[in-house]
């Protein structure tokens, strides 16, 4: 099996790491299914330190550790926390903590926090997000969802479409994806949200064959997965530019037509328009499957940094 | 026993079937005295999602989860989960906690949220107020202490007391008073809230005599049960209107003088100036049992809804 | 073993007491080392009532529960409830979660909120902290951790640094270290935030010789035990006279030079500038033990008040 000290970001993991993850992913699924709940970790404690609130992760994290017969003390209210602390530190916030838990899931405003965090912890510290840096759990989600849908994730067709220059949940993903020997990866986005060229480098450097273009109907036809993401009005300079942008990647019914009948769409959520609620009922749409696998997934961290 | 798909309103119930359910929360209250916790549903996970603070009813379902050996997962600011969701549909929302929980209790800042949850949900959903709609489980709660305290609910005379129109307390219980044979509901509030036409019509249909009236004082000797609620100064023009109103209400000596020795005095809680604290020293004062009860009765209705 | 009912006060420990506590921490401590967790208290609920958020307090608490098989609700927004309660009464919200748990732990913005609470409740009250008042289980842990590395409190010399007006944390610890035959208490402040006068009289009642004094530098070399504490600058009429006040009590290079090889210095934590973070490799550096302690004396206090 893989051993893990701390899960920090995407690229600390190896293929084989991956699959080792997956299985026991598939593992806990399973468990799930059958049991609900079993006890592996009743004489454990998870710490959840939320620099900021997210309830999606936080519960994802939570129920996670209460289904392996774990405990949980919680908050997401971290930086009253510090700031009742009138200024302590990261560091001293980790000291504290780890004297309660045997793990600790930490949300950081601020990229880095994890990778200082891991520094000073003498107990596992799991990345929740750190600010605009990773969020190597969901980039776990939905690789596992990937693998899931087609039993490998070698060979498949890729789009990253959206924000992709903002976005850390694309980011970590691509990171990860450039572990396996992905086919193509098609960089769907406005122009002036492009995919950052260090991590068109690294999966450069890892053979990815890569291309960039602005819209998504173009190469609809040739991918397996489309992964989707929020155009934020924010980064445009004004609302026409950006309504433009916005509209080239929604999955309309002529984006529907050309998508492969055995691909499937992935979106990180919260959706906005860019995925209509009638395709809800479309086979191809796995966003809410991916919440899901996210449980599983992050039972299986779990496991394997409390059990090892 | 009864069959629930969901909690949503009061009107759900059968008399049979809250009969059942009051035998359940009976056994409740036994387990919680003798053995304090149980194991029976350890491998079930309750998911509170609260839109609006509410730590009296959020605290009461928790307990009531793992006082039955669940676990829950837990958040009262899912507005901002939503608003960091960037605008996600409460149908969005549900449908990613479904994948943590077994059970969702979720309490809603806007009517009909709960009846939304659950067309959409393939755990059940349980109502734990829906703005100004329903709050079905703090009736029960209600009914459930008239219950115990006469041993039966049939024949016994009413007077609920304060703002008629705005309480969705007082609207639940209205509805479920008329599942039974109650002999006569005193409706006593102030002339500018009154309590709803759908709601009288609803207690005229089901053949219960009701009387609406200005001033407790004068039918106090003739009821069983006095269910007091606030009157809040928002909904008057003038402080001397809502002052003058406010006074009608309060259980003064003179009341309680006219109060059967068997009666009991209700209340949702929290209380202002209508219940003077001197009061809850007399027997007739049940409003803390009420919040017990609220315990057994959350007990029961979750075994009856993951058990089934 | 002693008996407690509730936990209110430093005053209310004997000597005889504390020593039966600490051996019983000690228990805690290798249960935590060699188990985790155990099923003791798995058929009780602890009730977390904040009223002020203290993530670092309300965390060891509830780690501690759960350490010990029990279960915990919690609410760190208890002045929300009351808002929402528009103006209920700390007296009527106790009489509602003494239904819900066995346990109250509470944390309350004003001084008397446990002895209030304590007053009306059933189930024991365990003081988080009231306001200006007292913080009882950090004492505790302080004397603990005291007790820990001499195996004695008895003729140790304490300096107690820093604003000792204000601190809560201070005076907790000051009454209990007057259950003990402590040598000599320094008392290191700047004038204007002396050290309470009912303090020095309830001390000197009890034979302890205290000295007041300005600087930490001169007597640094006499003391077994440094207690820091932070010097705030809201106290300080001007800037200058602060930072003149702030820096004499910085545990600089020249006062560690002074400090005998056996001393331990102690913080309440958060720091600020007073302990500079290159001492925590320092074997006299036991604050961040204090947090471990924390936990230990916490789990024996919740044992000894439900298991009784």
């Amino acid at each position: 099996m893989i051993r893990l000290d701390h899960v920090i970001e995407a690229q600390q993991f190896t293929r084989e790491g991956l699959l080792d993850l997956f299985r026991e992913a598939d593992q806990m699924k399973l468990l799930v299914k059958e049991q609900g709940c079993t006890e592996t970790l009743h004489n454990k404690v998870m710490v959840v330190l939320f620099y900021q609130p997210s309830t999606r992760t936080r519960l994802s994290f939570e129920t996670a550790m209460v289904r392996l017969g774990g405990r949980y003390v919680s908050t997401e209210n971290a930086l009253d926390f510090s700031s009742h602390a009138k200024g302590e530190s990261l560091e001293d916030t980790i000291n504290t903590v780890v004297n309660y838990g045997d793990v600790v899931v930490l949300r950081y405003h601020k990229e880095g926090g994890a990778a200082r965090a891991a520094k000073v912890s003498p107990v596992p510290i799991i990345n929740a997000g750190d600010g605009p840096g990773q969020h190597p759990t969901q980039a776990l989600l939905d690789i596992y969802t990937i693998q899931n849908a087609f039993h490998r994730v070698d060979g498949i067709k890729v789009a990253l479409v959206g924000d992709l220059k903002h976005g850390r949940t694309v980011h970590s993903l691509a990171y990860m994806l450039g572990k396996f020997n992905v086919a193509k990866i098609y960089m769907v986005s406005p122009e002036n949200v492009r995919m950052p060229e260090a991590l068109t480098e690294y999966l450069d450097r890892h053979g990815i064959a890569c291309e960039a273009c602005d819209e998504l109907l173009p190469v609809a036809h040739d991918v397996d997965v489309v992964y989707t993401t929020r155009v934020q009005r924010e980064y445009f300079e004004d609302l026409t530019e950006f309504q433009e942008a916005y509209g080239k990647y929604v999955l309309t019914d002529e984006v529907m037509d050309e998508l492969p009948k055995e691909s499937i769409i992935l979106h990180p959520l919260p959706r906005n328009d860019e995925i209509p609620f009638k395709l809800d009922r479309d086979v191809r749409a796995h966003y809410f499957e991916q919440v899901e696998n996210g449980l599983y997934v992050r039972m299986a961290l779990l496991e394997l940094l409390l059990l090892k």
